[in-house]
């Protein structure tokens, strides 16, 4: 993988950059959206590459893991070939999701024994087998195994677990070192840092997994309950450390006006389920602000979805339509909400890089930021 | 409406015409997709116009009437702008469903009192009230409100029932002389032919109806549980007795075998949610017989899901991958699985016309019917 780092906004940390790695280049600022399963949820992979058109979009090493598992993504010839989309593709580590499971998973020094949510069964994960996991699977970009820590965490559980997490880098280090690529291209990792919401040991964790000299970096740990201002403040005590020649990942994150936030913080990297998630509830997010399409106002509403037009199904479709099929629950409605919330947050980030490259970063940002805090 | 006959087969009753309504023309036979609320099931209308590419498709009175209700039809300027639909649209009577209510409707000479599903408000259904309610929809053909009688049928019930659907057709076509179109575009009508599967009947009743001298002609009652050979010995007897210059609609019908057969006895329209509903559960149709993709065979076949791409998503996606999708329960599996079967449908019918008109339709049919008969 190489990084060009093209423009750093003068009055912000924005950053415009392009990462060029074998299955092509992503221009940065980026949202990736979310393809937990192999499938970008409702989106058919046509809609993905010609309409919504990401470089990059992200697939989750768990569910992957547990269904259809590597054996069958090995058969295939890896992720890519698996779903047919041949460009870029980021895994995480399955860390975020195991901790997720509560009462069904343990966590030690040597990794986490953890039951399926399918079928019960016992599984686990270290950093050694999620690297041949991740291998397997054939991402692109692969992320360290890491413990995510809640919000809020008590300072002495964070302290730990970040220490943790940098045993578990070296670890995942050791192993890659040893295990060759599974397919024909390479991959490159990506480590990650924690220290929960405190200044010094964010700062701490930055230091270390700088000292790595990876490929690129990214945060964790974040976007889980705490308040925007508290995730602005992490993002820049570490983009303070980090190297400015490595793009920088913000795992999780987050609502059109955190993305803008954190681009403007130094940030070049996204994910985040809320654009999918949010749409197959009725929730549609515009340059004006968030609609909610269940809202009997939009009833006799024939305005295009959105006349900007991210993509096609905002000016195909009506308000009226589109909150009719939402009340008789047609799947067809989550299609579309799907489509243009995923539109309208590539649309976004093309804009910031447009913006950061024309040097007027900072007033759009802010006039945006501004525009998007309502509810229409 | 006119319609055109443009040759019928020597060695069958087969035909091959064209319709031509103010929303275009119909190339028959036809197969309608149907799209019941407005919506054809997790299908864009981008891909319904490109890929699968029908002439007309189907929507259902009893469903459109409660929601949206004919009030937002009527300020959308019909259905065909509220969805965003301009080629044509058939209506169904809305009968059919009613019936389906069971205990929560009550059949009288006036009408049908019935309970809607959704909030168990009461309403009524009579000619009159369901021929206002079809000009407000504003479909391109509206069915008559008939009894769709329930199989098996006692022969006493079949006789009344065929008589009171005969009553109510005239007073559906009384109605309509008094009611002008609610947009700047002209309805056809189609009567419809009850009797179950009593020979008698169906003739007597193909007689009245023929009589009435409508625009196209439609057979009801059939594809409600029957064998295949007494749907086809009733189909036979009515198009014995209908006049050969109107278009003929075999209503709920059916299996791609039940199509081909069919269409050799002279039917020139079909609808039927069965591509589309076992689509959903994971059933696909092709030339050489059916997929159930849920079947573990299929989890590493990385093969196309149908080499004769219907449409395009036949060679976007394998057959692994679907299986993928229906497993983790991905909605995008029933997506492609409805494109698919309406594709394949689709071009079923285009073939008939096609071997029609070249005059070796009967071979055709014979070979087609034989090899689709099978479980891959
Ligand atoms: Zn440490
Ligand atoms: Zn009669």
């Amino acid at each position: 993988m190489t990084f060009d780092l093209l423009h750093t906004d003068p009055e912000t940390q924005a950053r415009a950059g392009k990462i060029q790695t074998d299955h092509g280049s992503i221009e940065t600022p980026i949202f990736m959206p979310v393809g937990t399963q192999a499938t970008v949820k409702a989106v058919h992979q046509r809609e993905l590459r010609e309409d919504i058109n990401p470089d990059i979009i992200l697939g989750n090493t768990y569910h992957l893991y547990l269904r259809p598992h590597t054996d069958i993504l090995k058969k295939a010839g890896g992720i890519h070939k698996f779903m047919n989309w041949d460009r870029n593709i980021l895994t995480d580590s399955g860390g975020y999701q195991v901790y997720s499971l509560a009462n069904n998973r343990k966590i030690t020094e040597e990794g986490v024994k953890f039951k399926s949510h399918i079928d019960g069964s016992m599984h686990w994960f270290t950093p050694e087998t999620v690297m041949q996991i991740e291998r397997d699977i054939g991402a692109d970009i692969i992320m360290a195994f890491d413990e995510c820590t809640p919000y809020p965490c008590d300072y002495g559980y964070a302290k730990d677990s970040m220490h943790m997490t940098h045993r578990w880098l070296d670890r995942c280090m050791n192993a890659l070192k040893e295990m060759p690529y599974t397919y024909d291209y390479s991959q490159s990792f990506f480590p990650i840092i924690q220290g929960s919401t405190y200044k010094d040991l964010r700062k701490q964790s930055a230091e270390y997994i700088a000292g790595v000299n990876a490929d690129g970096n990214a945060i964790g740990g974040l976007s889980v309950g705490e308040p925007a201002e508290e995730m602005y403040a992490m993002t820049e005590v570490v983009t303070a450390v980090l190297p400015h020649e490595k793009p920088r990942y913000l795992m999780g994150v987050g609502t059109p006006i955190n993305i803008l936030e954190n681009i403007a913080l130094g940030i070049d990297m996204f994910d985040c389920v809320m654009p999918t998630r949010n749409a197959r509830n009725g929730m549609l997010f515009t340059a004006h602000g968030t609609i909610n399409i269940k809202n009997k106002k939009w009833e006799d509403d024939f305005s295009a979805i959105d006349e900007a037009n991210y993509t096609w199904v905002d000016t195909e479709y009506s308000k009226a339509y589109l909150k009719h099929l939402f009340k008789v629950n047609e799947f067809l409605g989550r299609q579309i909400a799907t489509i243009h919330n995923l539109g309208f947050y590539l649309w976004l980030v093309r804009e910031a890089r447009k913006h950061i490259l024309a040097g007027d970063f900072k007033s759009w940002k802010n006039m945006m930021v501004k525009q998007m805090d309502k509810r229409l």
